[in-house]
């Protein structure tokens, strides 16, 4: 697979580069948060926030006042980060110690969501949370409807970087004492908590 | 408290600012892997990383040659991103939704470490990983220390934002037939994976 372009091409650790588009869809639907990088009057920032995929598009939501929404509406420029922290990679030596881990950055331009599509995407960021809830919540109101802005990413100029498995030691230390291997880690979900003002009959 | 500048003030669902130093710092060890914004050529750019806190300074670490090393090295500007999911907010309409986290964001610009500090530092990455390991892996080479940078960024310019609880819905869909409450989210350790070429008799 060839890099989408110049920028989308992996420089350090060239190895762990990936370019095969289902790969990076992979990863981009096995995460629910990024990171946004954008430049404000000169200066770099970058905002944590909430995401939704489909085959084409990154879809990023929130109050159509921040100054980062405002930003992609206007067409402005952004690198999006996603990333998955798989493991602690335990090496006999510090220097091959590492995470396995699986990450895509995205670059492009945002433009803003409207009309039906602007709504359709607000349903799937109830989704992306817990799918099917989107069904059960009651319609937006007006208001909430024009407070809330979608942008949209295209998904053309990207790239992933995956580190799996074992740690790599040099042979000279293979004969160690000391204990190498992985330690995997993954989001779970914990017991859920009803909210205090739950009903009590639906508690 | 008072916001620590200007820019390190939470403009938008400023309940949710949290500007002592110390909870700052609580969310800083809490997490290991940070999102570094920076300014290339003008065009956004972020890389997620590994990063060590003291009580002064966030480290950072990487291959001496890489774009953001040398950015950082060089006394340039960035915007860090330190990300905690702690759980879905599961609310009784969408616009209510939402995530519950910690974040803290830090302005700053970069500077060498050097010296003594340099290797230290490099130890206590590998603390960061795993705690303890720092002691029982060999020797770094001179070929492996020079090959690392080390950089700081001092904790003089942050924020926190942290949304906690139960999902806060409108008075009038209280009576909803909806289920509203929050699912915990957290990253957790899996059963330990020996390498393949671990020693049998230590594995």
């Amino acid at each position: 697979m060839q890099p989408m372009s110049q920028r989308a091409t992996v420089k350090r650790n060239a190895r762990r580069a990936e370019y095969d588009p289902a790969v990076m869809r992979s990863i981009l639907r096995a995460q629910q948060v990024c990171t946004v990088a954008y430049v404000d009057d000169g200066a770099p920032q970058q905002i944590a926030t909430l995401y939704y995929c489909d085959d084409a598009y990154m879809y990023l939501h929130g109050n159509r006042q921040s100054a980062l929404l405002r930003h992609m509406a206007g067409g402005g420029e952004v690198s999006i980060g996603v990333m998955l922290v798989d493991g602690i990679v335990v090496a006999r030596s510090g220097f091959h110690c590492s995470l396995n881990y699986r990450s895509v950055t995205l670059y492009g331009r945002g433009e803003p969501v409207t009309g039906d599509a602007h709504r359709r995407v607000l349903d799937q960021f109830v989704a992306t949370l817990l799918p099917g809830h989107e069904q059960r919540v009651r319609e937006p109101t007006p208001q909430e409807l024009a407070a809330t802005a979608v942008v949209r990413v295209g998904l053309d100029e990207m790239v992933a970087k995956v580190r799996s498995g074992d740690p790599i030691d040099d042979a000279q230390d293979l004969a160690s004492d000391v204990w190498a291997g992985v330690i995997p880690l993954a989001l779970q979900k914990g017991e859920v908590q009803p909210a205090a003002d739950l009903r009590a009959d639906i508690a």
